[in-house]
Formats: C-alpha cells, structure tokens, sequence
C-alpha cells in the first residue's frame, strides 16, 4: 500500500483485498474482553475536519483508540483556519505537532489529494470525505460488508457481483468511491438516478448508467441507496420529494422484486420515506447498521497497515497475496514487548 | 443492578447502598500515587449530549478515564442529529461502533428511558439528565455527600435524615431524583417553594410540601438549594427576583437557625444572592464542591458496576448486602492479568 | 521551579535555562519507536480555554498524551461558564475533580493568576496566553529555538544575543513574554514599532525601542515577527495595510541585509504577504515550523516539572544547575515500577 489513503480509485485489486482482510481479522476483537491493541501506542492520530461529521469521526476515533493511538480532534469551526490560515499552515503545524496520521475531511475536492502532495505532512493522510469526490474509507466498509453478507471468505473479491447504486449521483463521494472498488473489486456496478442527478464524467466510469430503477432490481446483488441531502432538495435540478421517493425511493414492494439473496445498504443516516421506506430499512436485508460496525474494522485496517510498520522495520510496499497476510495484526504482539 | 440507570425511582434501597459504597472505594483512589484502575481498559464510554453541559460531561469523562475506558464525546450540536437524523438512528450508530455505554443528556424527558428499552442498544445506559425528569447520579452524589457529612459510614443509609429541599421543584429533575433516592434510603424529604413552583404530582411523591422555608430550618438535617435558572426568571410564573431571594434564598441569618450538624447543599453553579447568599456559599457548612468530587466517585460507582461485570462472569443480578461488597474494586485485578 | 507558570517574568535563569534542557531530554522521544513515557499516568490535564486558540491547545493536548496525562479539553463557550458561571466557581469544580494541572487561556489579562493565587486550586496553573498579558510557553520555546538555532547546547543561556522583535507590541502577550524571557536568558531584545504600536510601559522594560526595522537587520541574531491581527488593521492607530507591509514587513531584500547566521521566527499563523512575505516564509530561515515542535517539548518540560514530582518526592524547590539535571526525564522510570 501507498503511504496515504486518498481514493479509491488509487487502490490495486491486491490492496483493496488486503485491506478487507486486514478488517477481518481486527474486525475479531471485538469479542475479546479486552477489545484493544497496543500496535499504535504513542502514535497520535489527528482527526482534521472542515465539515461537521460527528458519525465519520467517532468512527475513526473508535478505531484509533482500539489500537491504542491518541487521538486529537481538531475542528476547523472557531480555529486559526477560520481566522484565514491555509491548509499550508494547518498542515505544517500538525506536522511540526508530530502527526503520524491526519484523517481529513473537507469541503474543497481535492483538499486531501494537495495534504498528501504537497510534502507538507511526513506521515499518512486519510481521507475522510473531500467535497463531491471520494470517501474511500466508505467504499471499503461497503465492500466489506457486501462480501460477508454474499458469504465471500478472505482473499476473495466481488468477482461478477452485481450492485445497483441509487439516489444523487451527481454529489456523491460516496458513489464515485464505489464506483471505482467496487469495480476494481471485479463488481458490475450500476448507477440509477434521475438524469438531472447525473454527472457527464460518469461516461468514462467504469460502470452502467441508467434511469430506471425497476429494471435493475431483480439483477441485483445488491442495491446501495444513497442519502439524499435534505438541503439540496428544493434546488431546482431536484425532482419534487414526491416524484423522487416515487420513482427511486426503495419501497417493500421493490424490494420484494430482489433476489432473495440480495442485501440493501445504505451509508446513514437514512431518511425513512424518502430514498428508503421505514419497511426496507429495518429489514433483515438492510445492511446499514452493520456497515457502521464494518467501518470500525476497515478504518482501523487503514490506519493498522499504513502506520504500524512506518518505524518497526520495512512496510510491505508491494502487498503479497492476502492469503499469507491474514495474521498481519497478531505481529504486533512484537510491538508490545518494546 | 439492572443493566441501565435511567432514574432513581428504579434503584432499591440495597442497589443505592452498593452503589455508595464502591464510591467510597472507588474515591481512595483519589489519594494514590496513580489515581487511576485498568477495570474498563477496552471499553468505550460515549457522552451523547444533546444538552450543553461541561460540569456534568467533565464529570463523566474523568470517571470513565480513571477506570482506563475510552471516552468519545459526542455532542449533537452540528451533527446529523441537528440534520434530521433521529435519535434512533443514532443510537444504532453508537451500538454498532461497539459502545459499551451510552451516558445521555437530552432535553426530553424519556429520552434515555427510550434509548434502554428500545431494545437499539446493547451496552448500557446511564441518564445524564432528560428534560425535567430525573438526574439520578446528582441525587446518587448529593446522598453519598449526606452521608459522609453526617458521619454515617458503608453499609448505612439516610433512614430517619431530614432533607429540605428548596426552589424551583417544577423544573428540577435534580429534585424529582433526590425525592425518590432520599426517601428510597429512609430520609424524610420536605419541598419548600412559591406555590406555582410545586408540580401538581407532587401529591403522589414520597415527601412532604411546604411553601415556608424558616419552619423547615430548625428541624432540618440538610437544605439542599436549587439552581434558579435565569432564563426562567422572567417567566410569569416565576416571583421577582428580589422577592424570591428574600422568601426563598438561604442567607446567613437563617443558616444559623439550622441545626449546627446541618449541611446546605447546592447542585451547582451557585447564583450567588439569589438563591443562596455569598456568606453561606463559602462556608464550611456548604457542600457545594464535595458534591462535585463526590460525583467524579458516584459516576465511577456506576460505571464500575454496570460494566465491569459484563464479559468477565456473571454479574450480579441481585446486589449482595453492601457489607459483603466495599471490596468489589479490587476484583478487578482478574481482569489486569488477561 | 514553583508550582504554577503564570509568566516568564518570574522565571530566574536557572529555572528557565532548566525548563530548556528538559525539553531538550523530552524532543528525543520523539525519534523513539514509542514516543510516550508513563510520568503522568493517572494525572489529569484540564485544558480550559475561553478563548478558541486550536494550535495552543493541541499543542498542551499532544505533550500531555505524551506523558501518559488524561487530558480534558473544557472550551468555556457553551458552558455554564457563558450562563453566568464566575472563573471561581469554574475553578472549584476542576479542582474538585481532581485536576493536577490547569491550562488556561483567559480574554481577561491577570485570569490564570488570579486562578493560581486565590487557593481555589490545589494543582498547577500554566498560562496559555491572557489577554495582553503574558504567554510564557511561547517565550520559552522561542528560546529554545534560537538556542538550537544559534547552536548553544544544554545549559547555556542566550547571553549577548541580539533579537529584535517587530510588530504590534501593544496587543502582544507574546511579545511580554519574549521581552522577560530573553533579557533573563542574557540576550539583548530591541522592539520595532509604529509609534501608536509601541506601548508605554515599554520604558520599564528592559529592552530598547526603535521605528526603524533596517536600522536593526545587520546586528540581530534573530528577526522575531509578530502576527498581525487582522481585526486591528482597520482601528485608528493602525496604519494602512500597505504602509505596515512596507515598513515593518520581512521581505526577502530585508532578510538579505541579516547576518548570515540570523533567524527569522513568527509565533505563526503567518500573514503572507503582510508582516512576512512568503518567500521569506518558506525560507529555511524561518523557524515557523520547529517552533511549533519545539512548542510540543517544550510544553511536556513543564508538565514534566511542575508535576512529575508532586506525589513522588520532594520537588526540588531550588533549581540545581542544569548541567546535573539534563538526564531528568529519566528518573521517570521509577514511577513507572510502581
């Protein structure tokens, strides 16, 4: 794996599939009674966050912590940022701070891809959201979590999987990171949207647009409904609440026309009665209450493969074949005994 | 104890007891070298505050930290929560970020109640505080400190004490949880207000009411002050605030009427000169700041037996006699050697 | 050293040169494996901060995590504090939850030493910066970076150094500070000025005063710029925008006419363009960036020394040459057996 964590674009097949695994393993603490691990102690994980995100912050801070990092929250709102410094600044600080790890969240596409560029930060960046372009760390908990529910094992990929991704398009980081895995992950992905909600770049995606959702459903393995963001809903290129909830909103009756065994994600918090009916969403076959239990595990697979090996001898820089990696997290145990 | 503490009507007179007593074990600690225990070490403690309020989040946080939990502060301002998302769904993300407790504070009365019972999560959890309901670790502390002022030592409760407690009853979920815990440990309770400051169900409340502070002086144990809230000072219900502080401000002169063992107590933060003068304020006769780090102890107390029980054995579903329980803490030294 | 660091003016030399050799001992850590030592396990840290200043309290925040320290972050807005709460009050509720240390960064010039001189707190108080007053953790690691810079090793001073400081002397606690420090530290301080910028009580301080920047450029050791605050530029005696720039701006023509050896420092965040240009900014002149790491060491030393000794043995009242003390950071290995 790369130093940092920007898109998903970015990852291999290989790396993608280590870090699933990565996930798996760690993913088995929680049934121990002590659910932590010493692998990051005296490592200090900065959580830098432009927009407000309390759920993708406790998210990576629940995952820092369970490897014994510390973490720092450092809001934008009411900061020296605020005031005008740039995120050169920022960045030199919390560098200078000794940062080993900045997760970044930001308004401006493209703010994590100039953190990790710039030479600014000697440590990882994640990213954790930047404007309408990616949350990679999203992309991997739903491939995650799509692989267990399928039934899929370590080492495997979404090989001819079929997953149906609905809602607006046109804003969403989190489909453009799935589009990207997921494919890499060898899925075929669909995108269903009203055309307004459709970006032009989608023609050099890897992956299916269309405008019917009925059509797609009893193709799928799965179909990912994605929030629709309240304020953008009286803009005018939105279709009325009523027509959208109509035409692309996931009803019991649709999701009836699914195979039996396919499952129905969503990234949270869900708008019952809008993208996703109260009935559907507390269904066994919605997955969004595991996908956060998942995105624990994959942050700290993230932060656990692109930190623990930084001072404690050579990082792999080309991942070997997941199967021989499986046990990666148990070669802490050298670690605590420093 | 049962797995959540939503409100002090629910404890018996024997869980209020245990709970007391690990307080004063647990408070020893305060006097060590290192003040903390490794009982909760894996453990994460979220503070969901949908309320502003340092002291009492302050309080939580230290608690949990002395016991080596993790502690994430979650405050719904600026979160999804303010975005529409319901206090389930946020109650689902906690759960399945593996939160092992849930300290609540809510501007709803039921809030927490509806947080234990609806069966979204699986940890534990304590009220902080629900609207004008209950905030069952302030009467938890308010007692410990009334018992320790009145020399009465582990194992004891408040049986035949006379507590006095004056203000603003309508508001005050501090009363309503004294009222119960008080009379629950034996103490005979007496409210003092304006007569549009008594709730009407006061009728069924185990205490007495009365609308005349200097008859309760001379036969009180203690006289516990609320806070008047300023915002409410200008209701219509609400005297003058000079007319208040004169019928119902503790000053000096009527102090000296109280008993000399008597001690005044005061939730905190004191409006001095109104509902309490600055010379009984600074007295040694006021317990004000105790209280504060009595709750620090009261708040482990909880924590302690609510978590530490869950994955390392049966916990007790039946408190034992406190007498057979001061030692509890130091079981937790199994826990150190896994 | 005493208990509490309110200003770099009570500093002696010997204090100050053995808070710099500590943070020299403490900066190692940071190329170790584990960059954490267990010296303040179980103590808390109580950042409390009523004014917004991210970079001073991540800085506090990330030298505490370091020490083992539980940290705290209490930001006074939104806290009773704003509903009427008195600093005293705030006070004993820290206090009485046991906090070792406060950190505070007041509006209010004279806040922390009225905190540390009331009796209201029984652990250290270390001024985070207070109005115009005085910020002595900027100070001290100003000077250690300009030892480090100037290459002077443990236990020296800064005698016959030359720094001149340029900018808004009358709104700067940094510059208060720095002015203290340095002269204690042997050096020779010239402060450079617009006149209305200048304040009065600079005659009794023992430093000199020019309106002149180049006059000074040849025959310093190091060019300290202050930040100028962008919400002064508009008052009456403040000159233009343009003017300022032009007279008491760094560019890289002024830096040229240094001596070669001679620094530029800035508290940061920089105005580009403004009191710096960037190209003297981005110089690996400018000492923006170790200033901030050096802020981390230098704000663990005194951590360290105010409270390390506290519950262990006798704190040395009296400092001990520094030249017996560089190795004091080890003797933390005898707490960690306990």
């Amino acid at each position: 794996m790369k130093r940092h964590l920007i898109s998903a674009a970015d990852l291999t097949r290989d790396d993608a599939v280590l870090i699933l695994d990565t996930a798996e393993e760690l993913g088995r603490l929680a049934d121990r009674p002590i659910k932590k691990l010493p692998t990051l102690r005296g490592r200090t994980v900065v959580n830098l966050f432009f927009e407000d995100s309390t759920r993708t912050r406790i998210s990576f801070e629940a995952a820092a912590k369970r490897l014994s990092a510390d973490v720092i929250n450092f809001s934008a709102k009411g900061s020296s940022v605020s005031k005008g410094e740039s995120l050169k600044d920022t960045a030199l600080t919390l560098e200078a701070m000794g940062a080993d790890a900045v997760v970044i969240r930001h308004h401006d596409s493209g703010a994590p891809h100039r953190l990790a560029t710039s030479g600014w930060i000697g440590g990882s960046v994640v990213n954790a959201g930047d404007g309408t372009h990616e949350h990679p760390t999203q992309a991997l908990l739903d491939a995650f979590t799509l692989r267990r529910r399928l039934g899929d094992g370590p080492g495997t990929d979404l090989a001819g999987r079929r997953v149906t991704i609905v809602g607006d398009i046109l804003h969403s980081r989190v489909a453009r990171s799935n589009v990207h895995l997921l494919s890499t992950l060898g899925a075929e992905v669909t995108l269903v949207a009203p055309p307004t909600l459709v970006p032009v770049r989608t023609e050099s995606w890897p992956c299916e647009v269309s405008y019917d959702l009925d059509a797609q459903l009893a193709k799928s393995d799965a179909v990912m409904m994605l929030r629709v963001q309240r304020e953008r809903m009286n803009a005018a290129y939105f279709p009325t609440e009523r027509e959208y909830a109509r035409r692309y909103g996931l009803s019991g009756e649709r999701m009836a026309r699914m195979p039996e065994h396919a499952v129905v994600m969503h990234p949270g918090p869900m708008n019952r009665g809008m993208e996703i009916s109260a009935e559907v969403a507390d269904s066994p076959r919605c997955t969004a209450v595991e996908q956060v239990t998942n995105g624990v595990s994959i942050r700290m697979a993230v932060l656990y493969l692109l930190l623990s090996g930084a001072d404690s001898g050579p990082q792999p820089a080309e991942p070997t074949p997941a199967s021989t990696q499986t046990n990666a997290p148990t070669t802490t145990r050298t670690e605590e005994s420093k």
